[in-house]
């Protein structure tokens, strides 16, 4: 049969054809009436999509960027610092911030895990000047309790910006940005927006605004204040990706219709999609009795499940791609090999979730120990039945 | 008549439609072989049309980017480095390296002009770690002579970093990189490459990289050595811009056809081309009694151009928009007003030159003091018919 190439990835992932037409057409000169109209348009829409009154910025470069960006913005060499840990992304936190000078606290949970109930508390006192985290873990597919997080900081260290990586977060789970106390969160165009790599974007609190007018880490291409100053002429403060900003536009403009001319709804509904596809796959998963890598707080952005007794994981990863074009993604650094990883992030619908799993019961057939081929198809049918749990939909 | 849109801009340039067409058709992983060897086939092509031995990167950024990551990765702060500077990016230079704590030593020259013999020379010392400079400096329209720098640089200042950002200069001026002793040269895709913002590339030296081990500056995404390692795999250190990439390739593939088979040849011709473009432009230019802002040492990336007397320059840029569709650069900061810039870098050809020609003639014979219709476009046939002056393409 044939194989069509499909990404299920946790980024980048499957490019909105309405993107990939307006990326292609754009001809764009960045100093023009033209695509200021298109900057600062596309810059609202992630304002709403965000859901935040804060400033919006875009910076050229992929998520890591404007991580490295709140770090150098908002923290001075020497400045005591949190880091929550709990996988590859939590530990690019660390890594920034020793980079920038700062001294890391680090909250860990085991990888798959999330916080255990006191032990960001414990970390915060009123001397921490910034907490860093993930809203989702994508390299173990756990889910962050941001409200809470976002409390804890407000009762016990109330000088420290809350930074929150929610590049695999925006789009996939419930994010009340402002309510929650959250000075900058991040997110990237490679993942719910359904554009290639290549944008970063991110909000900005006036508290954050505030703080920066007094570090001292070096910037310049991620100077946001810059940015700031530029944005609000419609402009970026270097050369901005121009065609991947067009994509973008053209990917809010579809999450707006989705949302039937709201372009909140329309991210709820991603929201909601996501958590569909997570959990059709996580009952698809546990007919084919197969576990889960973070059962206890499971993102809606990906499945982390664990491959059969005495499997590698990579065999799983190869199977999927050689058999069918169906390209997953392994563990990373230390998980690879123990685990692999179905994104639900952005573009994906019923069809592609029950392809994806009838596939992978090709493969776990193949294998020694075998499956029954249909259990885990007809699992997810039953799950999307019974539709998205209230509890899940309302996170 | 219908004005089709054409950027005459230095930067975004016209595209390449087979670019365009691959950039929105590329679906990719960049954690898959078929990646790996898309980006390894692509960093190779880049050193052919760089031409050099040494390693070439690419990062997800504007090329403001890569000067950063010259600066913080070849300097510690205290260093002292020399900026030659001569318009908007040499002053770039020198902020970037002052705000990574370098001391700075300028040697300036006016706008419009490259700098005068001997001043590089005696600004240089063994003390010196980096010498910073552009091969065109985009915002006035001079081209500096890297060769002779390069020179006075291994003569006076052996330990320096000779850096040279050619951004609208690789693919428009002979670069002979390796031999003239450039340590890091710098490119971005949205200039001779024809494709869009968004990925700057970069060559380093063997020396360069030695350099690294010891400097201090803070760096985490643009770390040029987690690059390398990365790049010896076929992969990026963070999230590649993957379909700037496969525009990239596709752009690369071009410039080897029209080489009949190598990509050296192909540059060369394209800059010949350029050459060519900028030799019609000069020549209409003086026909139509107008001032270049660069006449002493102009750059065939672009021609600066002085409007006529007691015209502001936007008025002519305004004027060649609204009228034609073409959209050419006014001066930046302090020059804006006073001067228009028409590009030549990438993919322009005969009819594009002599359109936008024929354009600022119609539009400058709306204005009081007129134009004889004509004249400049036969200096530029006249130009073109004399074809591109040896001593101009053997530059």
């Amino acid at each position: 049969m044939l194989k069509k190439k499909r990404l299920f990835t946790p980024g980048p992932t499957p490019l909105l054809p309405e993107a990939q037409v307006a990326m292609s057409a754009a001809s764009l000169h960045h100093r023009t009436a033209e695509f200021r109209q298109l900057y600062t348009r596309t810059l609202a829409d992630l304002r709403e999509f965000i859901g935040t009154a804060n400033d919006v910025l875009l910076l050229a470069s992929s998520g890591t960027g404007a991580m490295e960006a709140a770090v150098t913005n908002l923290t001075s060499p020497g400045d005591k610092v949190v880091v929550l840990s709990a996988g590859k992304f939590g530990e690019r936190w660390r890594d920034l911030a020793k980079t920038f000078g700062c001294a890391v606290a680090t909250v860990s949970a085991e990888y798959g895990e999330t916080f255990a109930e006191g032990t960001v508390e414990a970390a915060l006192s009123e001397e921490v000047r910034a907490v860093f985290v993930q809203a989702t873990e994508s390299s173990t597919g756990a889910r962050h309790d941001v409200r809470a997080i976002g409390e804890a900081v407000r009762r016990r260290a109330g000088a420290a910006m809350l930074v929150v990586d929610a590049i695999t977060g925006l789009g996939t789970t419930r994010l009340a940005v402002d309510e929650w106390g959250v000075d900058v969160i991040i997110g990237g165009s490679q993942k719910a927006l359904m554009v290639p790599p290549g944008l970063a974007y991110m909000a900005v609190s006036e508290r954050a605004w505030r703080r920066m007018e007094e570090t001292s880490s070096p910037r310049y291409y991620f100077d946001l204040r810059k940015e700031r100053k530029a944005a609000a002429k419609g402009e970026s403060a270097f050369t901005p990706a121009t065609s991947l900003v067009a994509a973008l536009a053209a990917a809010l403009d579809y999450l707006r219709e989705a949302g039937e001319g709201s372009l909140a709804v329309g991210r709820d509904r991603l929201v909601d999609n996501a958590e569909g596809c997570a959990a059709m796959t996580r009952a698809a998963a546990a007919a084919l009795e197969l576990k889960l890598f973070a059962p206890r707080s499971p993102a809606a952005a990906l499945t982390a499940i664990l491959p059969p007794a005495g499997v590698e994981s990579g065999k799983i990863v190869a199977g999927l791609r050689e058999q069918f074009g169906a390209v997953v993604a392994n563990g990373q650094g230390e998980m690879k090999g123990k685990l692999f990883r179905i994104a639900h992030i952005g573009y994906y619908d019923y069809l592609d979730t029950l392809g994806v799993i009838g596939a992978l019961e090709q493969v776990l057939a193949s294998l020694p120990n075998g499956v029954e081929l249909g259990a885990g198809l007809r699992a997810a049918q039953r799950a999307y039945a019974q539709g998205v749990p209230e509890s899940v939909a309302a996170r």
